[in-house]
């Protein structure tokens, strides 16, 4: 990973949930949004794709049955696209004003899912999408961590992407774990089928320290 | 520029027309579609942005008011996923055919508008547009060039791009002179000033040792 060392600013905290479906990321990010705001941290809760003007746009298209078959590489363009306005207009102004930035999905979930897709070298997506973002990394990155037979199960409809087949998503959580085994200083890795309450608390752990980047708000 | 190869079709023929604006790229492509066809080539005239279905949708999204300002990578990625959609669905399958494909811009618009800006890094912006054609070159691309004063001089009202500075415009025209002068071989160079008629023939002689690779349709 030497290629791709990667950006941390030095002011606000910017924590990132991947993971498989099913695994409880939004639930875990807002109960870290609503603790943290508790706390006095300015706080920012955001997701990818589509939380920009131009990302709702540019997620319509992609996830639209109107749009018909996509080449991957423009699928992908549009995905890295959609990160650029995200990282450029959103995460990095509000990590400039020392909020503590809190994403659903990042490039991880990109290259988990875009590459176990086998269609695009990984590297090639890597590259793309660490230029796409000014290779602006998470100070922690939770991956929540559940077999597909698990996570895929909770749901009773499957979009496009959750109708994949079993290979498929063993791949995806597979490169999750590879990638936070090759940093485990940016990473935490939680079992989730363990209770809600334990893993907020491994998450608020592994994330008390790095709020002396943070702003607290005033009382 | 050895760094980018290159990658030409075996079969069908592809010639792009790039050059500032007012020098004749739409004329001169018409001209030459038509010649073609006369002949009894197989013949497309396609364009760059927005000619596919998910193109016209960028392209809105790119130029639309409405849209506000956009960072300056997620405009350059949208233009990337026109131009991976416009190849691997339009341009490729209809060289595979055996085609004459002639396009009205293509990577060297992107490298000269968007490097001319300065607000990327030239190489980066090529690394990613070759990416994202998969590194498909015109056998022949044909350079209208025109002092920025004389093209702009021939429009009452000018967009957005047009609108932009003197230096900005010489810029990219340097830049279409550069790409020219690294790669002979595949560029014509043509003084936009020379008449219609007088272009239109410098172009046919250049294109007509290619069609060999140009497949005929049945008389």
């Amino acid at each position: 990973m030497t290629r791709y060392p990667g950006r941390y600013t030095s002011t606000g905290v910017f924590v990132c949930f991947e993971g498989g479906e099913g695994g409880g990321k939004s639930t875990q990010s807002r109960l870290l949004r609503d603790r943290l705001a508790e706390e006095g941290y300015a706080v920012r809760l955001t997701h990818e794709p589509g939380d920009t003007p131009v990302g709702k746009d540019l997620r319509r298209i992609v996830l639209s049955p109107e749009t018909g078959a996509l080449a991957h590489k423009t699928e992908f363009l549009l995905y890295a696209a959609d990160k650029a306005e995200h990282v450029e207009t959103l995460v990095l102004p509000a990590l400039d004003r020392g909020e503590v930035v809190l994403t659903d999905r990042y490039v991880d979930s990109t290259l988990a899912y875009q590459g176990a897709g086998r269609a695009l070298d990984r590297d090639e997506l890597e590259e793309v999408s660490r230029w796409a973002t000014g290779d602006l990394r998470p100070h922690l990155t939770v991956v929540l961590d559940l077999e597909p037979e698990a996570g895929l199960g909770r749901f009773e409809e499957r979009d496009r992407i959750e109708g994949e087949g079993l290979a498929f998503h063993q791949r995806v959580r597979q490169s999750f774990l590879d990638l936070a085994a090759h940093d485990p200083e940016h990473y935490l890795v939680v079992d989730a089928r363990r209770s809600i309450d334990e893993i907020a608390a491994l998450i608020a752990e592994r994330v008390a320290p790095l709020l002396v980047q943070a702003r607290r708000l005033a009382p």
